[in-house]
């Protein structure tokens, strides 16, 4: 029998267990935004790093951090030879509000028409609880692992992963790794498998304009006073070209195009009229003359994320505003500068502002993208033994957001990265009623188990 | 003696009544926009009927509306062929929080380095006072009007006049007058005195711009989804051209420029450097070309009073909005209709906006503008007597607000409109600390007395 078969076969054995083990990860109200469940977040790390060692051949310890701890595992019998791959997940949870939206209990995992509704269902607990399934697989069916493997288990993905980022400096000896396997990604749709490599960095900052000491009447003052949302509006309106292509000096310097190799290995994630359709998105963005896929993964964006100015409530009040002020986030692709793009961002905005407006500029923090190789040894494994699980070529993606706590990883660690999962737009990730089908846990259980032999 | 020296002369020697006439007229809690109050309203109508029913020679009485009642009286002697005066002006205030910065009770007049505080000194009991005393003065001087006087005194100018409003067309031959003398309106600095002869109209709308039926992750959709937040900087930056002229079709078209001797009529309210520096407002706005008070006065504008979009909390959220909206007024000049506006400035915008990016326009209503005449007899004797009793020409100005009762009774009532008061821009009117000085109480007094008889 393959390796494929004998897993599938172990499966077919132990998939009431694997079922029950996972409802009861499920079931720990880990939701680390919210200090009141951080007692259910130290349960849950104790369990997950419990089960691990009691199931796998991995040696497992929780990790204290600032912040929640870390489940770390490892199996580093491959010896010093082997290449080392470091699985990142988490077992924090989003919060459940709005919890009247939920038709079961976010904590009770339910299943409804062949799927499993609960909070984490997917994001991450179902992503990594796949990935321990097999690891206990592996144990059960007697396989000895050619590569050495680490699990860094992380409880603070969903509120800005503080204790990881924090501890990353005295951790590196102990996360030290060749490549990292991201498990908390999607596939390309429903039949198709794929891959993620890299995400887009991120620079936000806030601008404010101010014309006056204290709001002015605008019959007293209209036709005198230079209304700053007015500023606003001319001033951002500057930012673009008629082509959706930002004119702000030296923004796109450090841009490097896409070589014809790399084009090859990227996949269209949306074509224009699926993407409408699917979003109700009739009106598209990004540089004209380039594809979504290109224009979400490759190129840098100037987002309004958020503005305002004056008065915004019921009916209406004849006001200019002493000042108008929008918050601003600009997705970055490799080889951009935070703060250089920072630099460039302000002084066009200063130079452009009208003239006696007052301007301030506050930069909100950022991070530089990251990108992995598609044709690295891990992500060649991991996309053959996806294409034997579900007879389709696997995608190549780019993810269009920013993961800050990878691109650190990323950057600290010196390693390669490579982004699995099993995941859908239609899981209903952080919202009420996420769900996950058995169906694809169990094609994740069998893209990991496959990998790891074909490494 | 002449008219003048008796008014001084009386006024010299019942000061200590009139001023405790006035405090009891300010100690009324008259806010009209919060109902808690209502009790105080009937009270200070009724209060201010029977003192005007008292002490001068016009018959008073209170006239029911669907809001507040009117204070309304007249002397009618001088016959069907001599010309009938309207004075309006208002016995209801604005309300007084925030509390905690007023320097003593809003409703317990004080006087401080000679000036008068309370809500309402100024705004506009003070101003009604004056003029109610001036017809006390005539009554015990034994002077008998050569013109026919109508005191129209309402309670809810500061909350959109609705009953006065209501009940002009079964009030229309009570109210039938040559001219109204709106007693509302500042002078023209602490010296010179000055009347107002118009105010401009409004005409205010919301513009809504959705780019997708919920908020997006500006990470997954960034480079895909238009941001209705870009869409509005660049729908709004397309009103203006770079001379401050507003580029939607036809806006113009309805608008007379001023005479030669219009523009000799009319007086430059602020120089550009005074005006900066009395506000502390660097960046001038209106038409470039045109100075101040033209832009101000006798031209439109298109005042951008609140706009909002996406996330503006703390700290940064990373989300494309699927709204973002604007509330927006136009200020207008005589011969511009609201509604055909409204329909220019939706045409304008909705052949403007993004392909694919759905526009909702809502009117918000709106009012025309109304202009008087500097030379109709009014203002002739109330400028002279201004003149006489200051010692300084008086200025004319032109109001940048809107007035919609006043515009309404000027059209519904068909007569000529002349605006006077003492009323300076540093009263702190409907702000903490409200006040008003005896001084220029007096003034008004003096004014109208001696108006009163060179007409």
């Amino acid at each position: 029998m393959s390796s494929l078969g004998a897993l599938k076969k172990w499966m077919e054995t132990y998939r009431a267990t694997v079922r029950e083990d996972y409802f009861h990860f499920l079931r720990f109200k880990s939701i680390s935004t919210d200090p009141s469940y951080a007692n259910d977040l130290r349960a849950c790390a104790e369990w997950l790093k419990s089960y691990i060692a009691k199931n796998t051949n991995m040696h497992a310890e929780v990790i204290e951090t600032e912040g929640y701890p870390l489940v770390y595992a490892e199996d580093m019998r491959a010896g010093p030879d082997a290449p080392t791959i470091l699985v990142y997940g988490h077992y924090d949870v989003q919060p459940v509000d709005p919890l009247g939206l939920w038709q079961s209990d976010p904590f009770e995992p339910t299943e409804r028409n062949g799927k499993i509704y609960a909070r984490g269902a997917v994001d991450d607990k179902g992503q990594v609880f796949f990935a321990v399934t097999a690891l206990k697989a592996w144990k059960e069916l007697g396989k000895e692992l050619r590569v050495n493997l680490k699990f860094c288990i992380e409880g603070e993905e969903e509120s800005a992963s503080h204790g990881l980022s924090k501890s990353l400096p005295k951790l590196k000896s102990k996360l030290k790794a060749d490549t990292i396997l991201v498990i908390d990604f999607d596939q390309f749709d429903e039949k198709v498998p794929a891959l993620t490599f890299g995400a887009r960095g991120l620079m936000a900052f806030e601008v404010t304009l101010t014309g006056s000491k204290g709001d002015l009447h605008s019959g007293a003052h209209g036709g005198m006073a230079f209304n700053p949302n007015r500023a606003l509006v001319e001033l951002l309106s500057k930012v673009w070209d008629d082509q959706g292509r930002i004119q702000i000096e030296g923004f796109y310097d450090d841009v490097v195009e896409l070589s014809e190799e790399e084009k090859r290995l990227y996949s269209f994630h949306y074509e224009k009229e699926s993407y409408s359709k699917e979003f109700g998105i009739d009106a598209i963005g990004g540089e004209r003359g380039r594809t979504l896929a290109d224009n979400n993964g490759f190129r840098p964006t100037f987002e309004i994320n958020g503005m305002s100015g004056g008065y915004t409530g019921i009916g209406f009040k004849t006001v200019i505003p002493a000042n108008a002020s929008a918050k601003i986030s600009c997705r970055l692709v490799p080889n951009q500068a935070p703060k250089r793009i920072f630099e460039l961002v302000s002084s066009f905005l200063k130079k452009q502002v009208e003239p006696g407006i007052k301007i301030q500029i506050t930069n909100l923090g950022g991070e530089a993208a990251f990108r992995g190789n598609p044709n690295c040894a891990l992500a060649k494994a991991v996309a053959l033994a996806a294409t034997e699980v579900t007879g389709k070529p696997c995608k190549n993606l780019m993810c269009g957001g920013s993961i800050p706590i990878i691109a650190s990883m990323v950057k600290n660690l010196g390693v390669e990265v490579v982004g699995m999962g099993y995941g859908l737009a239609t899981d209903d990730i952080h919202a009420p009623n996420e769900h996950f089908d058995m169906g694809r846990f169990e094609k994740g259980f069998l893209t990991l188990g496959r990998a790891l032999e074909l490494l």
